[in-house]
């Protein structure tokens, strides 16, 4: 059994628990920082290792179409090509076709697409997708899956979960095939669009399949927030209570506590990473945007409760004199507050769902974000 | 008396030295990496300091557009601003007036110009640079003077030459009268341009202010090496044996080997950090173009001989990807490969120097280095 829940909150549906994975076991609820192209941007793994983080996203799309298989391969995988020891989950690349690629056409078989870096033609299918993050090493591997967003009618969202569904079982069995001797997890990703019915279809169709992981797609894509938390709900109740559950592409605060209550195990966002280079970082009283002129004089740290390295050393006044500037220090130095807060982000939901005061430490937790968030907007 | 020299290299005019500054004793010869805007581009201040490196340079013309006097005043000086507890050295602003202000006038008075940030005018005066310097907390801080490049005629220099000297009278007043508890050292420049009777000329209406060091200034400007290396040593040679010299603006292995061969002490550049951000490093070998085809897989060191924590953990293949995919990490890890090279070089020009083997020592490492050059420019 690769996934054990450590304590359950008495108030709600989160939990603690430990993700055993090929390069170590995992505490969730967890917060994975993207590494879209072999490496989380502006950081080093060294950094990343020294805040505890062991299990960081990569993307098969990317990576497949640069640096690609033939050089990851020669590496000896992804892990020794990027230098990192600890745990990997990579996206299959359904997602990045859907949003990145400039054509793409999905039949039966799989999905055709051009390369949004040369416009070269591609063609995955839910094989070559478990394959090539076989290739990787991957600790845990998504399966290919259609993407939908928001606006689009029933029968279209109905036909993209069977699709999803039919090359799930595909992906399945190509993996139970395979030998390599320390393969890693393959999950599910539950379909189905925001119709409740059409969520509960997909957890039909992909449940007995008995992945060792379900996640949630399709959610968080602009929807309004009631939406997402209805069809959230709804969702994270269809998954198997003993398996983890990983809601894709999911990072703001707010959106975690609430996916967190729901049972949610497991999230991934570019957010703290990208934010950070728009000189954006993340503080207890919400976001703050150091461009601001307010900044120029402040020679207080990026968030007085933050002991991150960043924050020990660095005035606001001088990363807002680095982003003036252009310098990259000033991503670096703000990506790593980000993750930084996001690693203690999570540290707290588990101390309060280990403690039995989970909905306490949210309500908490928002007050002081909200108010600031509202603060920053407006001033 | 700040500087105190160790050793002398039995065959060349090569010595080591200690210099003792505000905020430390500098080994020299030394490498000063560039900050221009108050940061070493893409390096950490922990990671300079675990190299030992415990001077840096920054640019008053940068810092006095950008943030300004009112930030750094605010902020305590120049040294809390940017949290750095090493040594500063600022240049003085005269350098970049002449190299990247649209517009300048030189009168007797100082030099006025149009910023290249947003167009607004200013004006230096050899007085004004050394407030602004002593108000930074600079550690050693260079005077205004005029700059020249090649190709202009005997008077033309003369007359740079004579007003450099005439401000280096009124900016060493200046200095003088300060009343700062703890002042920074102010050098002097030696100008004369590429004839060396001027520079002669040069020496002798600066050294009778009997500074405590002597900086030549206005070479490696784009004259032929040859050019360089007779001015250079007529330069040195006229400059105080008791006090540090230091060649402004330079910064390649070979300059410096020959640099140091005629008794200079100090160096900067940016070289090493500036090819490092267009994906060109430094090894024994000579400059390595990561972009180049062949180091798709090649997954050894960026240089053999090198324990940097880049070449501990990282492939050329890896960077050359971080490089093709524009990640700012691979401007992070070469820049961190390029100091360390350059601190690594340093410091055996200091053990080859003080085991009297200077002359070897320079020999071996221009044949390895030249070699690799020469390939590397014709593959």
């Amino acid at each position: 059994m690769s996934f054990r829940i450590q304590k359950r909150d008495p108030a709600t549906r989160a939990r603690t628990g430990l993700l055993a994975l090929g390069h170590g076991t995992v505490a969730t609820p967890c917060f994975m920082p993207v590494g879209t192209n072999a490496g989380v941007k502006a950081m080093k793994n060294q950094a990343l290792e020294e805040m505890g983080i062991n299990l960081i996203l990569s993307n098969a799309y990317h990576l497949y179409l640069r640096p690609g298989a033939e050089v990851i391969r020669a590496a000896g995988g992804l892990h020794r090509f990027m230098s990192w020891r600890h745990n990997l989950l990579t996206d299959s690349g359904g997602f990045q076709v859907f949003s990145l690629a400039p054509f793409r056409k999905v039949d039966e078989e799989g999905v055709a697409f051009k390369s949004h870096l040369d416009g070269s033609s591609h063609r995955l299918t839910p094989e070559s997708v478990v394959d090539f993050q076989l290739l990787l090493g991957s600790d845990v591997m998504m399966p290919l899956d259609v993407c939908t967003g928001p606006g689009i009618d029933r029968a279209e969202a109905r036909g993209a979960l069977l699709t999803t569904t039919r090359w799930l079982e595909r992906a399945a069995a190509r993996w139970s095939a395979a030998e390599e001797p320390r393969k890693g997890l393959l999950f599910g990703i539950l379909q189905g669009n925001f119709f409740a019915d059409l969520r509960a279809e997909s957890a039909e169709g992909i449940l007995p399949l008995d992945l060792p992981g379900y996640a949630i797609g399709g959610l968080s894509v602009g929807e309004p927030h009631e939406v997402f938390l209805e069809i959230l709900g709804a969702s994270a109740a269809l998954l198997p209570e003993d398996k983890p559950r990983y809601l894709m592409g999911v990072g703001t605060p707010d959106y975690i506590l609430g996916a967190v209550e729901s049972g949610v195990d497991m999230f991934d966002c570019v957010l703290p990473t990208r934010i950070a280079r728009n000189a954006c970082v993340l503080t207890r009283q919400g976001t703050l945007s150091l461009r601001n002129e307010r900044n120029r004089l402040d020679f207080g740290p990026l968030d007085p409760a933050c002991r991150c390295e960043t924050c020990r050393e660095y005035s606001r006044a001088y990363l807002r004199h680095l982003f003036k500037a252009r310098e990259i220090q000033a991503a670096v130095l703000a990506t790593h507050h980000n993750i930084h807060f996001m690693r203690i982000f999570m540290q707290e939901i588990r101390q309060a769902i280990a403690d039995g005061r989970f909905a306490e430490y949210k309500k908490g937790f928002l007050a002081e974000y909200g108010r600031g968030t509202r603060n920053a907007s407006t001033s």
